[in-house]
C-alpha cells in the first residue's frame, strides 16, 4: 500500500518515522507492506530526525494528491480550508484514499468530502481527528455500531484541561497558566481555537454526527470558553465538592439533539472529574451497551500518529465503509433540540459592591424567575472594594437562568461580569 | 448476510432481539441487511420474548454450523470443550465465519481455531469474550495497531469487583457478600470460575497473545483468587491510601511477558481503584501512543450482544483478518517471564499470638530476606485471642517475599494462614 504524506510537521514526521521503524511489524499484522513513497512540506532541507531517500517530493501537495503512484493520501497540513481542503478533495477525486487528522476541515467540509469518497468507493478515515490516540471513533462506527446513542460527551481539548487543571493545583490566574502552557507547547501562540471552544466543539460535531447519524453540524454547537473562570471558583466548586472541566456534550432531547461546549461544575467523585492534564476522554451511552468510557493521551505525535496508521491500515486489510457510517446521501441534517428548555443547576459568581440590600435585590431576580438556591457564600470585601458573591442553584431552565443573570447583570451594584458554570451530574 | 445462532440463552436472545430491533439500522451502518436464519437451543418452547418465526429450528447445534443456508455462525452456548468446541470448528471447517462470545474457548483453543479460519480465508471474531461491550479487542487489533504494547493490564472479571466494592462498601465478609451477588445474578451458583480469578486469567490470556504477538497461553497464567481477602483489609488499605482491585495483569519483562491475576492493593486516585461494580477497564500502554484506558460494563445481555453484532457488523462491511492479527501459524509461543524476578511490595495480614517476641521473629525473618517494611500497624486482640498484625513493605522481589512467608508461615505463633496482597503503584 503507498502512502503519499501531504504535511511533514512534527506529526507528518511522526508518521513518517513509524511507518519506517515498524514496517516489518505492520506488514505482519495487516498482511500488506504500507511504504511512503510520495512526501509534501514546505522545506525540504529542514532536518527531521527521518530519512527521505528514496521517496518522491512535492513542492506541491496537490500535485502529491494527484499523483497515480499513491494510493492513500494523508493529510497532515491542518486547517479547515485552503490547501488541505484542496489535498483532501483532489485525492478523493483521483480515487485516492484519503486519511486526515483535521478536525477542522472535517467539522466544515465532512459531508462534502464524503460524498466524493463515496462516490469513488474510497476511504476518508479521520480517527486522529478527535480524541488522538484514543480510538473512539472506532468505537462508535464499529465497536457500537448497533446502538442507538443517547449521549456523547468528554473533555476533548487537552490545552484548557491543561490550563484548567493547573489553575486549580496552582491557584494562579488564566492568564498565566496559560502562558505557562504556551510555553510548554500545549498551547498556539494565538489559543482562541482552544480556549474559547472552537477545537471542541469541531470534535465534537463530528461525534455527534456519527452518534446520531446525521450530517455535521458544526455551527449548531453552542460554544463557550473557558476565559472568565478565575482560581476562586476552583475553590467554591471544591467547598461544593466538584471541580470545573471543560466539557463537550451532544445529547438527544425531546425536540432534537443539543450540542454544548462549556465550562461545567461536575461532582469531584465522577470519572470525567478525575480526567487531568492533557488527556482526553470520550464517553458514550447506547441503548444495549451502557456506558464506556474511553481516556488518553488527546494530542501529541505520538498518540496522533498511532490513530493515522490504524486509518491507514484499516485501509491495507481492506475495511472501507462510508465517512459518517452510512451514505454521505443519506445523511439527514441534524435535528437541532432546543438548549433554552434543557433543565439543570448553575454556579453564578458576582463581583457586587458592599452595601445593604444587594443580595436581596440578587435573590428577588432569581425568586421571579422561580430559582431556588441550593447554596450561598459571599465572601469579605477583594482589594478592589467589591464583595464575591457564589450562588448555587437548584435545578431550572436554560430560558429563566438567562432572564435572571440578563436582570442580574443590569443592577448597578453588579461590577464585573458574573461567571455563570453549568452543574452537570453525570 | 444470514446468521445462525448457536445457543438462545440471555445473550442469545439478546442478540436475536437487536438484529431484529434494528435490523433497518444496521442495513444503513453496515451497507447489508443481516439476517437471523437459524437457531439452535434445547427447548423450542420455552418463552424468550423473540418471535423465532421464520427462522430454521436446530435441536443440534453442530448441524446448524453445517447448515448451508448460514454465512456467520455466532456461538453463544459457552465452555472450553463440548458443544462450543464441534460447534465453531465445524463452522469453520465448513467455510462459515465465526463470531463468540466463549472466552474459555477461546483461551484454551483460541490458536487451533484461529489456523482453520486462516486456512478458510474466514474471519474468527471474539469481541464479547473479554471486558463484555467495551470495544477493546478492536482497539488491540485495530486501533493500536502500530503500537509495541508493554503492558496491558485491568478489571476484567465484574464478579470479583462487584464482591470487593461491596465488602469496602458494607464491611461484610466474603462469603455475604458473594451469596448477595449470586442471589442478584451477578455471581453463579458455582463461583469458582469467578472468584478464584480463573475467568479473568482467560481473558487475560487472549488480551496478552494480541499485545504481545504471541499464541495464547492461558498455561501460563499465575492465578490467584480474592476468597482470602477479609473486610479489616480494606480498612488497612484505606489507612495507608490504597484500595483492593482484584487486577488481571500482562507485562514485558526482562526474559520475557509475565501474566498474572491476583488481588492487588492500588493507589485509591488512580483511575483503575475507581472503577466500581460489575464494571470492567483495560488499560493498554503503548510506545507511540502511550496509556489509553477502556471502560464500561464487562458482561450482561445488553453489551454482550453489542459486541456480538459489532463482530457480525465487521464481516458484514468486509473485515476479514486474522484472529491474532497475524496468521495462526506464524505466531510464536509467549516466551513467560520469571515471576520470581518482579520487584515490588506487599501488604502481609497475620493472625498471631498475643505472645512476646512474636513481633521480633516476624520482623526477623523480613530483615533476613533484605526486606523493609514501610508501615506497621499492631491491633489489640481479636475474638479468638489472635493479634492481627498488619506490613506493608518497601519494595522486593518475589522470590525474597516467598521465602520470608514460608518461614512466617512456619512460626508456632502465628495462627492463621497469612493474606498477602501485592502493591501495584500503576
Amino acid at each position: 500500500l503507498k502512502v503519499g504524506l501531504a504535511g511533514l510537521g512534527t506529526v507528518g514526521a511522526a508518521v513518517a518515522r513509524e511507518l519506517s521503524v515498524k514496517s516489518e511489524l505492520l506488514a505482519e499484522r495487516s498482511g500488506r507492506s504500507i511504504e511512503v513513497v510520495a512526501v509534501s512540506a514546505r522545506d525540504k532541507n529542514k532536518d527531521r530526525g527521518i530519512s527521505l531517500e528514496g521517496i518522491e517530493w512535492f513542492e506541491n501537495a496537490v500535485a502529491l494528491a494527484e499523483s497515480p503512484d499513491v494510493d492513500v493520501v494523508a493529510e497532515l497540513i491542518g486547517g479547515s480550508d485552503g490547501i488541505a481542503f484542496d489535498v483532501v478533495k483532489t485525492a478523493l477525486e483521483r480515487g485516492r484514499h484519503v486519511v486526515t487528522a483535521n478536525k477542522a476541515l472535517v467539522a466544515l467540509h465532512g459531508v462534502e468530502i464524503a460524498s466524493i469518497a463515496d462516490e469513488k468507493g474510497v476511504a476518508l478515515n479521520y480517527e486522529a481527528a478527535v480524541a488522538g490516540g484514543i480510538p473512539v471513533i472506532k468505537a462508535l462506527r464499529e465497536g457500537l455500531v448497533v446502538n442507538r446513542i443517547s449521549r456523547v460527551f468528554g473533555i476533548l481539548n487537552g490545552t484548557c484541561n491543561y490550563i484548567l487543571t493547573n489553575m486549580e493545583a496552582t491557584k494562579r490566574p488564566f492568564t498565566d497558566v496559560l502562558k505557562e502552557a504556551q510555553d510548554l507547547g500545549y498551547a498556539e501562540a494565538d489559543p482562541t481555537f482552544d480556549v474559547d471552544g472552537i477545537d471542541a466543539a469541531h470534535k465534537l460535531s463530528i461525534l455527534a454526527a456519527l452518534a446520531f447519524g446525521a450530517r455535521v453540524d458544526f455551527d449548531g454547537v453552542y460554544c463557550e470558553g473557558i476565559r472568565r473562570i478565575a482560581p476562586v471558583d476552583f475553590e467554591y466548586a471544591a467547598q461544593f465538592g466538584y471541580r470545573i472541566k471543560l466539557l463537550a456534550i451532544a445529547e438527544n432531547s425531546e425536540d432534537g439533539v443539543i450540542q454544548r461546549v462549556h465550562p461545567c461544575i461536575v461532582p469531584i467523585n465522577t470519572p470525567i472529574a478525575d480526567v487531568n492534564g492533557v488527556s482526553n476522554a470520550v464517553i458514550a451511552e447506547g441503548d444495549a451497551v451502557g456506558q464506556t468510557v474511553y481516556e488518553g493521551p488527546g494530542a501529541g505525535d505520538g498518540p496522533t500518529a498511532s490513530a493515522v496508521i490504524a486509518d491507514i491500515v484499516d485501509i491495507a486489510r481492506g475495511l472501507i465503509q462510508p465517512a459518517f457510517m452510512r451514505p454521505a446521501s443519506r445523511l439527514a441534517p441534524l435535528q437541532r433540540g432546543d438548549l433554552s428548555q434543557r433543565v439543570g443547576a448553575f454556579y453564578l459568581r458576582l463581583g457586587v459592591l458592599d452595601r445593604p440590600g444587594v443580595i436581596a435585590k440578587v435573590t428577588q431576580v432569581l425568586a421571579e424567575q422561580e430559582i431556588s438556591i441550593g447554596s450561598f457564600v459571599q465572601r469579605g470585601v477583594t482589594e478592589d472594594g467589591a464583595v464575591n458573591v457564589v450562588i448555587m442553584t437548584h435545578t431550572t431552565t436554560e430560558a429563566a437562568f438567562g432572564r435572571a443573570l440578563s436582570a442580574i447583570e443590569s443592577l448597578s451594584e453588579v461590577v464585573e461580569k458574573p461567571c455563570k458554570i453549568r452543574v452537570e451530574d453525570f
